[in-house]
């Protein structure tokens, strides 16, 4: 403890504030947090986005229709300009439900499984094989051709001694993306993956995975959690049992989206830019309530509650849903090019992209040490809201190219111990969003971002 | 920002720890961390209490076999003894659901109503009578006899402009408690109260209601926050409307009733109480998982790691689950009267009492100044794991009376914001617990019972 108060003493001081400007900002901050806690609409869009559109895998009709909704919200809310910004994003179709069990001692016990993002499809009539069940990665060679002709079963859990259950998924993330490349250089003829979920359910959690150019390819799945153990311990006492799968899925032609971009011009720096932004997409299961109708919906409140207060930050704010996070970051691409060909200043983004939940601070991703001092200093502000733990590990899928250009990135940390349970599976409904938690996140948001205008970095 | 860090820094120092010390407590306290997230069993027992015993108002048979549930647990964790405490406890029974339906413009409208703890029932048949809409208390005056004969609704939300919704609920508490003897002193027939709940939904939420000696009885009930906000809305066009409503409930006999308590004796200073617990009666509504189910299941939780571990604090450890709590608080004057007259050394109580969620820290009531600013220093031990949110505000129902025999007293703080979506109502069940933060919280206790028995205070 000590050794921590001291450097904020050495360090804090030179950052502090007068005392009046301190109390203004305070003062606009909690205007911020009376606006959104009493009037927001996040969570009534966020259902709306939910309830009468739902999944919006990229290219898909349901991601058409989100765009033309958030266009509609955004020029409700009163931004200067609306516009979309088009780029061509992959388009993967799960058709129809998968269908898999496992047969062991003449019994056929129904199991939970959804395809990978991006995997083909089972041969016609699905895919018989017996299972080889991996549990670190240093096993493959070992195992090596062991793998001919079976299925090989990743079951790797997140780590529970996490902390933050992003780093554990960080830590397993690659065994999915890599899992069918991994196995099939083996001969391996499928893969399944235990879901990246830190509960224990029946739902199957899906999300990107990807080929390697030079090997064939193989289907690749997920498999709920509870089904992840009970396949494990069936092939204890009955090795030979064997698994069957059919998945239905396959890439088609890529299409044309957009992100949704929205402007509230700048009072004095008009041709500087700060992003806020999340992505409109999803994956096709669930309703892609935290992941990430949660963060569009906190985005565009931001500009509510500016539009509401009268407040115009120097700079010119981009409320930004981008589009194709989840299998391409194609929105992404787009955007940054954009502002690179335009030569355009950006100082800042924030994202919101790690759920709905109960903000506890932000991370972030700065150009100097010096910036990151600064902005400790700020945490006073968040502090009366229980929202001032600020790190220093930021960043942000869809905001990251923009460090490049100069930016300062933040990403908003909710407490992440309920996210995995939900992230990529059927169960990512808005049912699980907290509508207070939902808003004091778009408070953050908007208060940081405030803070950044006004003082500078 | 720079005030708080120069307090800290003034009277921190004092109470550093040696470098050597402080890497020896924070094992000790990894290695609680990891046999909680790892082993920890009071997910699994929750989930028994919740599903295969239930709601566990005081008196109940219910309530009866919880108990004899508790104490096998805390027999089989590997408690050095276990044993019941008696107390004659209130006995109120609901009987059969209430019906209630406002009557407007010819229509029947069904409502969501939940008699109060403690409320008499309406006549047999049911009461009917128009209705008089109270916002604040201090238009009970002016409204004065024109409550004669009228039900008197009280709807009285809980703001949104506290972060913590624990003092949205502290400042509108005594609505509920006292709306029958505030109304029926102006003639109202009965009333109704808005449920004391943070989200808008179908749900009553029940709680405790208290009748003045001199005044008479009327039958008091608790409305869905959805329903109140119908209800006022139809106000607005129809003053004219009448409100139904039929409760069957009546206070029974009291009847005896125990806390279960578990010693884990200390191996330095057996004679020396530090006191651990949750309540283990809940309201008849739901299945009183977060209040307090999550508690009792957390403090067992403590006794488990110390055994697992080999851990004996210094002082003996008393688990206490207490009984009564929702609607009496016999338990805890058990065993205050119990601790007073066995002139007992009480050093230390904490109580988990305020849900199942992510742990953001704890709040403290010291004897003395200079005990608060020694456990602030012990914040470095929690700030790696994310709950070193410390405030000087503590209590906790069922302890707090151990403060008059010298105890310091502390209650964990998990994030409140879903607190009072579940309180008290049928929502309160096992799967709105997560896992991991039940677990966080049990975590949280076991390490800073580690540190007030090793640290002393």
């Amino acid at each position: 403890m000590h050794r921590l108060v001291f450097c904020t003493f050495l360090f804090g001081f030179s950052w502090t504030l007068p005392l009046a400007a301190q109390d203004r900002h305070a003062q606009q901050i909690r205007s911020f947090f009376e606006s959104v806690m009493k009037d927001g609409q996040a969570y009534d869009h966020l259902r709306t986005l939910c309830k009468q559109y739902g999944p919006r895998i990229s290219g898909s009709e349901i991601a058409d229709k989100a765009v033309l909704y958030a266009v509609d919200l955004l020029k409700n809310t009163g931004a200067d300009s609306v516009y979309l910004q088009p780029s061509r994003v992959p388009r993967w179709i799960r058709g129809k439900a998968e269908e898999a069990y496992m047969n062991s001692r003449k019994k056929q016990i129904p199991m939970h499984i959804a395809a990978l993002g991006s995997s083909i499809a089972t041969p016609k009539g699905g895919i018989q094989a017996p299972v080889v069940e991996i549990n670190r990665l240093s096993q493959l060679d070992s195992i090596g051709n062991g793998l001919t002709g079976k299925i090989a079963f990743f079951n790797v859990p997140m780590d529970p001694l996490f902390v933050r259950t992003f780093h554990a998924y960080g830590q397993v993330g690659s065994v999915r993306r890599n899992a069918a490349s991994l196995s099939v250089r083996y001969g391996a003829v499928a893969t399944i993956v235990r879901s990246l979920a830190s509960n224990t359910d029946e739902y199957p959690h899906t999300g990107n995975m990807v080929y390697a150019d030079s090997l064939p390819k193989i289907p690749a799945v997920a498999i709920s959690t509870r089904d992840a153990d009970k396949l494990s311990e069936q092939l204890k006492s009955d090795p030979a049992l064997s698994f069957f799968m059919n998945t239905h899925c396959h890439m088609a032609d890529s299409v044309l989206s957009y992100n949704v971009v929205a402007e509230w011009r700048g009072r004095e720096k008009p041709n500087e830019y700060i992003t806020v932004g999340g992505h409109l997409d999803s994956w096709d299961l669930g309703e892609g309530a935290h992941d990430d109708g949660a963060g569009c919906m906190q985005s565009i409140e931001v500009l509510r509650v500016f539009k509401q207060l009268g407040y115009r930050p120097k700079q010119t704010v981009r409320i930004v849903l981008f589009m194709n996070e989840e299998n391409g970051l194609r929105g992404a691409a787009a955007y940054l090019d954009s502002a690179r060909s335009q030569h355009e200043i950006h100082r800042f983004a924030l994202e919101s992209d790690a759920g709905g939940f109960s903000p506890r601070g932000f991370a972030f991703k700065c150009q100097t040490s010096a910036q990151f001092d600064q902005i400790r200093v700020w945490r006073s502000y968040f502090e009366p809201y229980d929202m001032s733990l600020f790190t220093p590990d930021g960043g942000g899928a869809d905001i990251s190219g923009l460090f490049t250009l100069g930016a300062v990135l933040a990403d908003l940390r909710p407490d992440s111990q309920r996210y995995f349970d939900v992230h990529h599976a059927a169960s990512d409904v808005f049912e699980t969003v907290n509508k207070r938690e939902l808003l004091l996140g778009a408070f953050a948001m908007a208060s940081l971002v405030y803070l950044v205008s006004e003082l500078g970095l």
